[in-house]
């Protein structure tokens, strides 16, 4: 292990490399992938799995819940609507679904971070909803605004974030019925990524469109995808007025709408993956239907968000094999009806940035990428099962996510990439450290994790003892200590102030 | 989440069930893949790289050092060879590669662990050859026999462990010339899972298999495959004396050589995924290719060690992408060879089984499975860049190649599978808790974790807040308590205590 040997007298050295290393660190906007989609489910079983979910919806029917003006969309399209449950002719919803783009562009501020959904891209966001924040230093805790703009400037500055995401963590030091006018400003603000929208209600979805009109322009938002906008179904078989109400604001806006299944599987779906998928497959074709009836043509997402419980205890778990095979087998269906696919993230259910977390992390996050999922929440910072944003954690995840991102690149068989000339040069016995080759490509040989510690033991030793979790921890402090806010317009940071201003204003606070 | 909610009076259910788990876990001999293989390269990319391998065989060629006779059988075969230097004729390699069969049973002496290598197979067996072992007590210290023995009980206990693999820690209180007798004597002794034999010296692996001829019977041994063999070629381009040595006694016996290019990419091997891949078939193809020389027919595994190192320090890297894309690689030009693919693991090169250590662990076992790995070292245990066995990572990675099996079974759309009946029976807004398909398949309906806490945060907190090493701790210690020996036939035991004994008398200790 000669390789291990005289480190100490290049720390310097690599103290200026980390640093280069991290300036250095290139632009992506997003990863598209050059390796081929990985099917672990065959079409035969898929065609099993489309069978029933027909049958679900044909035969059982899905309920829309408190809303006359969806169950009135469905009966102008010919479904069968008694009182709230639907019954869906077979084939309408994939007929349905035609006028969805396969693919489509979602707009940032700074066009250079514009994303595009769909096809061999993958988009990857941080972690979405939890009420919880997480570090080493003060433990766990209700988030804050603070800790919410913490997490965007932190996605800001993650080249291996795409996307500014959406709930961060809740600001619970906010009222319920307002704080989405300062997660949407904090996106803006913060930002110049990518961003999505407010769902909890109509009006707040609303005033998330409104907002954006104010950056992007009116006529550019009534055209173009500039938020996404996460509509869970409340499975099984069942939207709520709550959901239905944003996704047809957003939809009638043409902002994209990703409509996720929201399943523990054995709880809110069968014990199996079959079972899983045929009703995963039937509530999310009938939610992204919906959205094709409100406005055809508009972007849509096909959504999932599935793991298991624990048979013992009913709690959630994470990082399992049997929801790794229905993350596989769901953006196989989705890729079938041709829509864009949203699922996978970093998941765990460990309660510290430990290795449980990350195992669990890693095990979703490789088939995330592996699976072909195009747009991915819950990339960076999950903890404790979705209930804690965690700060270590999401300097651990986005580490991860720039390895997928060079995964994702597959092998190069460029004349440089054959290296026959290094083979040749360096021949039986050599050292390939010294050769032309080596030296030529010596900056982007490999990916350079800033979170691992690949050094001798003695000189990790020097380096205090410390863990990854500790590392991370100087880590993300390092980054907000960096932090420098992209540019805003002035006149719209003033409309967007003034507008939140007059609608805060209008309305008395409140925490539902 | 009111699935999280009352856990707390369901502790002694959740211990008793917990309980059960463990006792139930069936007896699984290896993994047998219900999933396709994943392959990341194309065709035109592998026709690439076998072409500059041909060209690396022929043109460059490779160095037999300090072993006539393997220059002779070269020679024999027609290869032109200069000095050291054996240059292969086109094609010569392959040739010799068709006697080699593509899967064959590695006999163990409890025919219940048998174990196929080849096709579909999977079969994961502990790390492989650290100095030092590490536990959370003790810390991180050199190997004795003792800890030896403890890493053979500890895969005996495991049902993920299907192999008792070889030196699963070095007994350095043993001395370097004797202790391979202890080493093999403790796999037979402590487990009844198929081994691994002596490779560090040809009259050890003769001893190895003498050992072996005692259980089997040596007209057994002599046509069946009782021991595998790790024979790593000197990257670049070379095989040494020592491993030559080992690879002719074995080959002759027929028993089997996993012949593997040891490679840490840019010191090794060019910094190239292309270049690795071509550097590293050449070396396979003429070690294999030396064992049909010797003994056509005789049994022998496809290779590779592949890793990077950090172009900043030297350092050798795991878990990274570029060395997921060469196992996979790699994995597809074995199957092209109609060869036996050994590679991957659970490697890091963490100090602690923490975050990092679990996230390489995690990306490159995940890609071993996928892959479609047969045989596959290091799978639990290896900590510190393969410097350490480590107590705590061994419980840690058991549970990760537990999940492995489940993933490999696929989605099952069998009626139950499928499930239909429980849809029909919860419909919209229900739940499928109660319902009587998952009270049919309560027990087996997803993979219990031994190491991972999904419990509410108050619960864990009410747990002692233990992070996973610290359960992992609780576990492996628990295990050896409750270890018992396999049953081993006392005439059997006494012939191989009397022959160490003799062997050991014959020459005197040496630590080379």
């Amino acid at each position: 292990m000669s390789a291990r040997e005289g480190r100490s007298n290049r720390r310097g050295r690599d103290a200026r490399r980390e640093a280069r290393a991290v300036n250095q660190s290139r632009h992506i906007p997003y990863i598209t992938r050059n390796i081929p989609v990985t099917n672990l489910v065959s079409d035969e079983a898929l065609e099993i799995i489309e069978a029933n979910a027909d049958t679900i919806l044909e035969e059982i029917g899905l309920e829309f819940r408190e809303d006359p003006e969806s169950l009135a969309l469905w009966k102008s399209v010919g479904a069968d609507v008694q009182g709230e449950r639907v019954h869906f002719p077979k084939g309408l919803c994939q007929q349905l679904l035609k006028t969805a783009p396969a693919e489509f562009t979602q707009y940032a501020r700074n066009p250079a971070n514009n994303v595009q959904i769909g096809g061999n891209n993958t988009v990857l966001a941080p972690v979405y909803g939890p009420p919880f924040v997480h570090d080493l230093d003060k433990g766990r805790r209700y988030g804050t605004i603070k800790d919410f703009e913490n997490f965007v400037k932190l996605a800001y500055m993650a080249p291996a974030m795409h996307h500014s995401g959406g709930t961060v963590c809740e600001p619970v030091d906010l009222p319920v019925n307002k704080r989405h006018f300062d997660m949407v400003y904090s996106h803006i603000k913060y930002s110049d990524k990518p961003f999505m929208g407010s769902v909890t209600a109509p009006e707040r979805a609303q005033d998330s469109v409104d907002m954006a009109s104010l950056v992007f322009g009116e006529e550019f938002v009534q055209n173009n995808c500039v938020m996404l906008n996460l509509i869970n179904a409340n499975s099984p078989m069942t939207y709520d007025a709550t959901m239905l109400g944003a996704l047809k604001t957003y939809a009638a806006n043409n902002q994209a709408c990703v409509v996720s299944p929201f399943i523990l599987s054995g709880a809110m779906s069968p014990v199996s993956g079959a079972g899983t998928l045929s009703q995963l497959l039937a509530e999310a074709m009938a939610g992204c239907a919906l959205t094709q009836i409100i406005k055809p043509g508009t972007p849509v997402i096909f959504g999932t968000f599935v793991s298991s419980i624990s048979m013992q205890s009913g709690a959630p778990t994470f990082g399992t094999p049997e929801s790794s095979l229905v993350l596989n087998g769901a953006a196989e269906l989705s890729r079938r009806l041709n829509l864009p696919f949203r699922s996978g993230g970093s998941f765990t259910a460990s309660k510290l940035p430990d290795a449980q977390a990350a195992y669990e992390s890693a095990q979703t996050l490789l088939m995330t990428l592996l699976s072909g999922v195009n747009f991915s929440l819950h990339a960076a910072g999950w903890l404790e099962g979705g209930l804690c944003s965690s700060y270590e954690k999401f300097v651990m995840d986005i580490d991860q996510c720039a390895m997928m991102e060079v995964l994702a690149r597959g092998i190069d068989v460029s004349e440089n990439g054959q290296a026959m000339d290094a083979v040749r040069e360096v021949g039986p016995g050599g050292h390939f450290l010294g050769c032309a080759h080596t030296q030529a490509n010596f900056e982007d040989a490999f990916y350079r994790s800033r979170t691992a510690d690949n050094n001798s033991v003695e000189q990790w030793q020097a380096d205090g003892s410390k863990d990854t979790a500790t590392r991370a921890n100087a880590i993300w402090k390092q980054m907000l200590a960096d932090y420098q806010a992209p540019a805003l317009d002035q006149g719209i940071d003033d409309a967007l102030q003034e507008f939140m201003a007059k609608r805060k204003a209008s309305f008395a606070d409140s925490n539902v």
